[in-house]
């Protein structure tokens, strides 16, 4: 049986989400990235950079969540979380993978540990309140183009809703607006009506009303 | 013809050299990041955050590197750039893509564009000599993990060796000892020697010798 190493609410949560949807096998590990069990050389053979969220398979551990989800994706065809492989659909899929993983995703690192980011520890306000200005702009895009769509990739639910659900729960954790973002929040309400979804929101014991 | 956008030495760079690989039909248009080209309202109606790659083709307008990477490698299978979907080679495929596009670029980003990550000009400083230091030991972690390995997957070269190889570029570029690091400047030397890479080294014109 795989092993998932997640923390509550981090972007492993469309991971936990997934391996919920596809029946796949798993033991749930938290590690508290906060409280530094991310820290110990145990964990750093499990991931060098400290991170959640790593699946431990039998072909290996399996690092960064998009190409965990894909993984999973590709590894339960039956669940259609993924459009097929050569398909502009699937392009599209990985578009949307990337753009979470480059653009919502490090600037919220930014508004969270902004002191990471700074050799002076005096300018890391500076960092945050920047972070925090363009982590709404990035949700505001989001909504932009989820706009006249049901899910991201169309009609059909995908690996990419839970992802993209994952930065606007952040949105709402460090207090935007995200409930001004149509598109984006009724995404996040389709999303989270999905029973696989609320096991892992209720696994988590994250804080959203179901 | 696919209308491919691009700028020097930029993680473009890397779909330059699969666009030469595979013998993709492209007109390559150069984008000035640096001078504004991207601050046009008729490049931000082809991308709305004015980066590079873009790939306009006639399913739409394909952005993000490593998906217009996996897009062109999926459409050309003859040549043998990316492992079939659904094996455990692919998803290290789009492990090392990920790693890449979530890693060493974003702290570039901030060795570059410091600038962009402070809402106060004068703590500037302070986020570039972080990101710095950080850039070194992201390509440190890089060189560790290619040790012993001819290409980033194994044997045989993917789209992951010139998406790798720009990062080494970088770290040249801002003074980092990348000459230090053997596992990656082989892999490095290797990528450079394709005559597909040597022709879009060659089209950008980077300093390197060839």
């Amino acid at each position: 049986m795989d092993t998932f190493y997640w923390y509550p609410g981090a972007c492993s949560f469309a991971v936990h989400a997934v391996l919920e949807e596809t029946g796949h096998p798993y033991e749930a590990r938290k590690i508290d990235i906060h409280g530094g069990d991310n820290d110990t050389p145990e964990y750093r053979a499990i991931h060098p950079r400290g991170l959640v969220p790593v699946l431990q398979t039998e072909a290996g551990l399996l690092t960064e969540a998009p190409a965990i989800l894909l993984h999973l994706a590709d590894s339960h065809p039956e669940a259609n979380l993924v459009p097929k492989p050569g398909t502009i659909e699937r392009t599209r899929c990985h578009e949307w993978l990337l753009y979470g993983a480059t653009y919502p995703h490090p600037i919220f690192s930014r508004v969270m540990r902004a002191e990471r980011f700074v050799a002076d520890p005096g300018a890391k306000d500076s960092v945050r309140n920047k972070a925090q200005e363009e982590f709404w702009e990035a949700l505001q895009l989001t909504d932009r183009k989820l706009d006249g769509r049901r899910f991201a990739l169309g009609n059909a639910y995908s690996i990419c809703d839970p992802y993209l659900t994952v930065f606007w729960f952040w949105g709402r954790f460090v207090g935007l607006p995200v409930g001004d973002l149509a598109a984006y929040s009724k995404l996040a309400a389709r999303v989270l009506e999905r029973p696989a979804v609320r096991k892992a929101v209720s696994d988590e014991q994250l804080p959203i009303a179901l």
